[in-house]
């Protein structure tokens, strides 16, 4: 029997604010718990159906045996896993100058809870272990981008901040160059890309926001090979060929 | 008013037997409807609140003005778009070898709608005209699919065949070659890739299976740069990354 406090605790932990009132979040299914787990993220509460069989846990957390009727009511999927946790957000701290030699990403208010578990997904793949956001960008501890992520927030650190101001302070105080995806951007493939440097993807539908565009060292894009002309690229997969052609060009 | 025969009919049209039975399809929003109707795919019935104006239609269709508490009702989405369309499935002649000289898709079962939206989409950008599918493999016409598709299923075909047949067929017909992703395949950055062929992408959690990869020419793999090892890309992910691979050497 899951207790009313710990429903009640639960449910409101799809909401940003208590999210950040309480410093939890909610992940789901044994895989995510494993691989969180793993990372050294602090497990504060486990809940399990009977016969799901437990990863070797590095957390003090208490598990507790609910049943899947119980499971499906707190779940927030459509089809729960068998494995609910209430982890403790890490404490990040950070400062621009850890970004110094490091290919970076930066998002100017991503919105959809998909794209941006796509994008730390991609991003853990490509090896680029911080994403600066702005603070209109989605929250990576929203549960459908905890799910989406697939285990690489535990890899990936996401910071959220004034993305403008800090675009200025990497142009002013660093030699990182700041890449910008933009419609009428140079063609990505024909460029000689650097091993370093921070990569600012935009809003789903608006894209790069002015303040933020006039620190942007260089605009990019990825040319369309299509006959059509109403296409457009989703910006989780506009990242992704970015960060390739970066990771790519290094490997020559 | 929407009489009972339609609501029951707009209903019915996500389900894939009823799509299949009626030869119709149901997409949502202005910007799609515009999409489609340019493109030349035939609408069947328009339903829109008063205050949303029409793309001038090439379409036969008689358009009804409906209340937004009407729309809601039936639409397929949880934030409708004050337009709703059913749309006739176009009927698409195939012949493998009018894949020769062309870059092409192959899905060996893509389950998730929003994965199948997303590669049709990227497709387009590409200018890959044809997706071969197997069988099981999401329908296109999933409302899911439609909408995330933007307007890109327009202008690709999606073709749903006996998919190892298909690579068979192809292996011994055509000078074609057929590259497939696989964990150990070779490092896609390093290949010398050719203008055509067709790429086969397989299912989110078991990859291409055993029966069509027989018939894969060339293993390939995205190389990963993460310091971790447990992470994992997205199948659409992967495929924009390698079709991005393709199009970038033809182009040097």
């Amino acid at each position: 029997m899951i207790g009313q406090a710990k429903k009640k605790l639960i449910s409101s932990l799809s909401q940003k604010k208590y999210r950040d009132k309480h410093g939890l979040f909610v992940a789901e299914g044994p895989k995510l718990l494993h691989d969180l787990l793993e990372a050294g993220i602090q497990a504060e509460m486990i809940l399990t159906t009977e016969n799901v069989p437990l990863p070797e846990t590095r957390s003090s957390a208490v598990t507790e045996i609910v049943t899947a009727q119980e499971l499906k009511k707190i779940s927030f999927l459509k089809t729960p896993q068998n494995t609910l946790a209430v982890f403790r957000m890490p404490s990040v701290k950070f400062h621009p100058e850890q970004l110094n030699n490091q290919l970076s990403l930066a998002l100017d208010g991503i919105q959809d809870p998909g794209n941006m578990g796509t994008i730390i997904r991609m991003a853990d793949w490509f090896g680029i272990s911080t994403i600066v956001c702005s603070k209109d960008t989605v929250d990576c501890y929203n549960p459908k981008v905890v799910q989406a992520s697939m285990g690489a927030l535990a890899r990936v650190r996401v910071i959220y901040t004034d993305l403008p101001a800090f675009c200025q302070q990497v142009s002013s105080n660093s030699d990182l160059k700041t890449f910008g995806t933009f419609m009428d951007g140079e063609n990505i493939y024909a460029l000689d890309l650097p091993s370093s440097g921070i990569i600012v993807m935009g809003n789903e539908g608006s894209g790069i926001r002015p303040e933020t565009a006039k620190y942007v060292t260089r605009k990019i894009a990825v040319p369309s090979f299509s006959k059509g002309g109403m296409e457009s690229l989703n910006v989780g997969i506009a990242a992704a060929i970015v960060c390739s052609e970066f990771r790519r060009t290094t490997l020559l």
